[in-house]
């Protein structure tokens, strides 16, 4: 069973693309208290220089794991229509929550010739954020939430830190919408303590050929393709690990390793994440084995790439 | 009333993206010539290696303001045919002009079956670049032109130096057609005094929320999404400023803003400049009331974030 | 005549995008092979901190060739199923060829529904990279293969080598899917001996003004338009020189020149080199007059940019 105390305080954190400061200060109170019980005491990066993104390096960094600590949601806008940040599934009668001057908020969703409106009593101060309302559900197999993606990397990333010796931990911003925190990152990274891989720590789509329950996805190629022999180093690891994980070929979607391909670094990257249904929907589903398997997969890979 | 002498000036100089020299060399010519009147004589930088952007220093920046001073415009093909720079608007019979190795060029566009003709006597040679005629027209409430976006955005860009003390005004290209300037002006920027936000000085459009007299536009969203703790900031010093402006929530649109973000520099950025009607037309139209809260809000705003 | 050896080489080593190691490694032969007859001996810089992309720097370098080394094709999904890397045509009945761990694959490839199948007797290990079979046909006039998109644009870089004193000859990567090295090897080629300038070594299309046999093509514009000082400076030599030439102006079609162009340095950039019919086909077909006049374009613009 995962920690849920801490899975539980992160999923019901609100931080849409561009207001990710609660999440960021969350986990810098989080890593100061348990630090002190990690193999490694990271020295930590954060503050307006870095925005809302925070940094931890433990030892040495040969390579780095990148967990996105924003989520997908919506935006008031004028009258009572709605915007999309990032790209939420919209059901009619999904409940969304919020505040803004007047309140707190609590309203449903529902779409009308491709626009979304909400059915709040009172005007809604455009320029508002609202997120999925949450409701976690565990069962023995899996963890039914809104936001698994990316809450569980974020999760993963905080199990990994217990035991790394050398590497950077880094929670990134605005993966959801448009990107564009990775490039200040990266940059960041290489100035400070330079890397020549990143892992990628986020949730991926069930599909035809990925399954609840056999294990955590090592992503051959999304949108984008990792260079073939970074991935067949990770892949004789995984293969020598015995951690049960399986295989991603897909044609469409794309994560922060995007943006650390189109870094003026030549860095590797692979993206390793459990799989998820029901994607961008407030009822994510994601297998407890495939979690599990996600952070012995890191703890494995970490120290021998 | 803005100052028409200089108006007139920039709306009648073409320079499609690509093509922007002939309104550097005339911005830095009238810099030359105005500086001295200046509260404070800016450092200048231009030249081959900056190619055909300009780029002022006052004082010691903390942010910098963005204007850029290229069109939309269109490109003469094989046959009669043109391609667009740009967006631009396709309206049969409106007119069009430049000139090629053989003679100034005046001529209809048409548009048949998605492409697009000229209606020219002669052949234009290819690759010779035509913009709208020119029309100015004022009113006491408005103006209407070609190319107000973004002739208003370096005119305001213009006026802000008459009393700015500390930071960067830059003019940029390439906006309207695929960017790439903002890439290399934020690294040679951040290199030479390095800077923590951007405003851009650009026009937006008038929507179903945004409406002409009710001053100038702060952007919340467009396509990308600044951060919150940025956007906060400078509504609360909008809404002490008296200054009237308004919001702007769409979910489309995009403008240099969006290469600061994605800069492997971790800047602020926001989008704030009066809305137009008649987008890409040769018939772009603004409220002089609004071009003057956009004057108003960058003097109060930049000496103050 | 072009030199068959070299050019039926390359042309027979499969490398889609993302797994380019055996034409470096190819290249890196060659050229410690060949460089002792060439007029100067360049510095070499290759290994796995520059991934699998190949640096060769001749004297003092004022700008950059750019050849693209990986090709299109295609990858195994799930089942029977492929996804293109890059945009392969997919023609029902082409043969494919690759391997696995299982041994050497030739198929054919059929759409259904909008999905590739291959038609391998047995399963293909998911994520196996196939390449259209290559058949390699020379008459007086033409050039057709598989693969000439890029494998010419390379042959044209290594004639240039023969007799370049100044300039980087540079062996890239990503080209047809997704992009990525550029940034990186032109943050190291500014750190190691900057340029001013890029010429993109790769082959275009036949079009309505785009023809075989009428000369090496200069692009004007593909979807990204160059700087026109620039481009003008190009065309005025071109002229002078009496090589045959052409002009495209298109609205689609891009090349590595897009990422010279977001870099973030101010470096110039253009398209040239031969057109091609049957794009992304195993048919590319190119006139063996417009591959010499590129080889002899190239000879002539580097020294004198």
């Amino acid at each position: 069973m995962p920690e849920m105390d801490i899975l539980e305080d992160i999923l019901n954190i609100q931080s849409t693309s561009g207001d990710e400061s609660s999440m960021t200060n969350y986990l810098l109170n989080l890593v100061s208290e348990r630090m002190k019980s990690w193999k490694v005491i990271p020295d930590i990066y954060s503050g307006t220089q870095l925005h809302d993104c925070l940094l931890l390096k433990f030892g040495k960094p040969k390579g780095a794991v990148f967990a996105h600590i924003d989520t997908i949601g919506f935006m008031s806008r004028y009258e009572n229509q709605l915007v999309p940040i990032g790209g939420p599934e919209v059901e009619n009668g999904t409940y969304l929550v919020g505040k803004d001057e007047l309140g707190p908020i609590r309203c449903k969703i529902f779409e009308e010739e491709g626009n979304i409106f909400h059915d709040f009593q009172r005007k809604i101060l455009p320029g508002t954020r609202l997120s999925f309302e949450q409701n976690i559900q565990i069962s023995n197999d899996f963890i039914q939430a809104a936001y698994l993606d990316n809450r569980l990397g974020v999760y993963n990333a905080l199990k990994l830190c217990e035991t790394l010796e050398d590497g950077w931990v880094v929670f990134s911003t605005y993966e959801e919408h448009g990107g564009g925190s990775i490039p200040a990152l990266i940059n960041f990274i290489q100035k400070t303590s330079p890397i020549g891989f990143a892992l990628i720590s986020d949730i991926t789509w069930v599909t035809g050929g990925v399954h609840h329950h056999d294990g955590v996805v090592i992503s051959i190629r999304d949108k984008h393709i990792p260079r073939r022999k970074f991935l067949e180093k990770i892949l004789k690891l995984a293969e020598e690990s015995s951690i049960p994980h399986q295989l991603e070929i897909e044609s469409a979607g794309s994560s922060d390793g995007r943006e650390v391909q189109f870094s003026p670094y030549f860095i590797d990257w692979c993206f390793i994440g459990a799989p998820e249904d029901n994607v961008h929907s407030p009822r994510e589903k994601v297998s407890l084995k495939d979690l599990d398997s996600m952070v012995e997969m890191y703890r494995y890979l970490m120290p021998r790439l």
